[in-house]
């Protein structure tokens, strides 16, 4: 039996269970040059909330589809040439225990990490820090870098590449006790709560010499303060706007742009992982390497059983996760 | 005897005849390093508003100060071996007939061309536009390129160095005058009248395959359309606000801000003339000869006498200028 999970509705406001629908159905067979393959795990993302809201970086979904979203697994039958059975690939084949695809479509993972590393830090969640942050970013030793969301599975590779770059790092997380893992286990020089409210004085008081580096994955207040807080020249790395996926209307826009970004000569750049494809076997490496010498601490937030991925998900936008989330299946 | 308008107050809204304050005074006298500088032309520009508001990349200007603004002068006395009496000089001297000041505070103008050509064309205004565009912006042939206050200083010769870029060039302007000056006498290969209503259907029309590069003069409405038109990887060069700048609210900030700057990958990028000081030879050098071949149409928009100066500023927001705007004292 094939258990999934399919998109039910697009929601209004928040995401609720009401927006998945449990569905059985027949194991597919693959066809040739496809692969038949059993998800291991499944990445959960802000991102798959934004898809629901209409065309990103990939068509909006459909009510009624599988719910997509990124996975690891094995293939378990093989009608390609290039995968065999006990391959261990990753691919968009979204929430369900099995999936026919054409091999073209997965990337078959030859590292010797776990299946917990490869869903994340070793994948698109470390990939997206690694080339966002050092790329898109160009921190540079000394610089202060701020980073939102920052307890969470980006962020928190984020602010720990920024320490190796050797920069002061200060991240915002809701509440005290994530702020307190960023500063105690991650090594951020500082950590502001931003539901404590206030969060513009805060990071000024955390930042006294401005900031150049400016990781957003939230959009929102934070994006708002950290504008009036860059240096001249700074450089914003749009990653993720989580701050306005999961409500009913979204908040205006930043009021520094475009003024601050003028007057300040600021950069702000959006990017997707996929834009560095060709490189990543170089970022793999050495993010592997430093997760193995404990220098990038990957921290990971598994829920167990498929029935549980809505409530997981749902759990990312109350802010419930530390470091990254993913559903064993 | 020495006219000068100061600065006499901030103000509240838009700026007024009672924001500025004539004043009478002695002709000043060189001290050893300095020159006497007679103004023969002001240059009027949007920034000169902005500088009012606060600091930017500059101290916010002081109630009771001469007005700034950057001028062009002769020399009609020398205390600095530096320069020679009928030097032809610009500089940030401000609204006043003459003015004592270091020589290194002034730029010896050199060139061939006319007074009028070297207070905008061929000075901080075509260098503006040069570099932004062609730095900041990195246009390609066959690009779209949409640039807002089309009819203004810099916006008409932004769109004349984006066609000769080969590019396809629209420009935003108040008025189905200016439209018809830009598409008529400019060679934009379109215009969008923004006082007219609907200016993102009709930049959509103007732009059947989206924008590649925007060069935002004014923020404001245009900013908001440009961002949901823009291709995957365009680039926004951010040179000014001009509709924020005569208000008394600011309007919230663009909404596409940051979430289509993710999913497309845009970059925004504030940037200030001076940041290329460096490269300015190479650049008049091929502005200069631009305009002398006909190939760039620099309009000059001229008002006589020193006491016309505030009417002068005032109108630029009321957008009653075409062209680089100054005023002959």
């Amino acid at each position: 039996m094939n258990r999934q999970w399919l998109y039910a509705k697009q929601p209004v406001g928040k995401i609720g269970k009401d927006t998945f629908q449990w569905h059985e159905g027949p194991i597919p067979a693959p066809r040739d040059g496809e692969v038949l393959v059993q998800t291991r795990l499944l990445s959960l993302d802000p991102a798959n909330r934004a898809w629901m809201m209409g065309k990103t970086y990939r068509d909006a979904l459909e009510p009624g589809q599988v719910m997509s979203g990124f996975a690891i697994g094995e293939v378990v039958d093989s009608k390609s040439p290039e995968l065999a059975k006990g391959d261990i690939v990753e691919g968009d084949w979204g929430w369900q225990d099995y999936a026919a695809l054409p091999a073209r479509r997965l990337t078959k993972r030859t590292t010797n990490a776990t299946l917990e590393l490869l869903i994340g830090p070793l994948s698109v969640t470390g990939l997206t820090a690694y080339f966002g942050l050092l790329e898109v970013g160009q921190p540079k030793p000394g610089d202060t870098v701020l980073v939102s969301a920052a307890a969470g599975a980006v962020g928190s590779m984020v602010g720990q590449i920024a320490k190796l770059t050797g920069c002061r790092v200060i991240g915002t997380a809701g509440g005290a006790d994530k702020c307190a893992w960023l500063t105690r286990e991650l090594g951020f020089d500082a950590a502001v709560d931003y539901k404590a409210g206030g969060v513009r004085r805060a990071i000024s008081q955390a930042a006294p010499d401005g900031i150049d580096v400016y990781f957003d994955n939230t959009g929102g207040p934070v994006l708002d303060a950290a504008l009036t807080l860059m240096n001249l020249r700074g450089r914003i790395v749009c990653c993720g706007n989580v701050s306005q996926y999961d409500v009913d209307k979204p908040a205006p826009g930043p009021m520094g742009v475009p003024g601050l970004v003028v007057v300040k000569r600021l950069r702000l750049e959006g990017f997707i992982v996929t834009d560095f494809s060709d490189r990543r076997a170089e970022a793999e490496t050495r993010l592997a390497r430093w997760i193995a010498d404990g220098q990038i601490k990957a921290e990971l937030d598994i829920f167990d059983g498929l029935e549980r991925a809505p409530e997981a998900l749902i759990g990312l936008f109350e802010g419930n996760n530390r470091g990254k989330r993913a559903v064993r299946v």
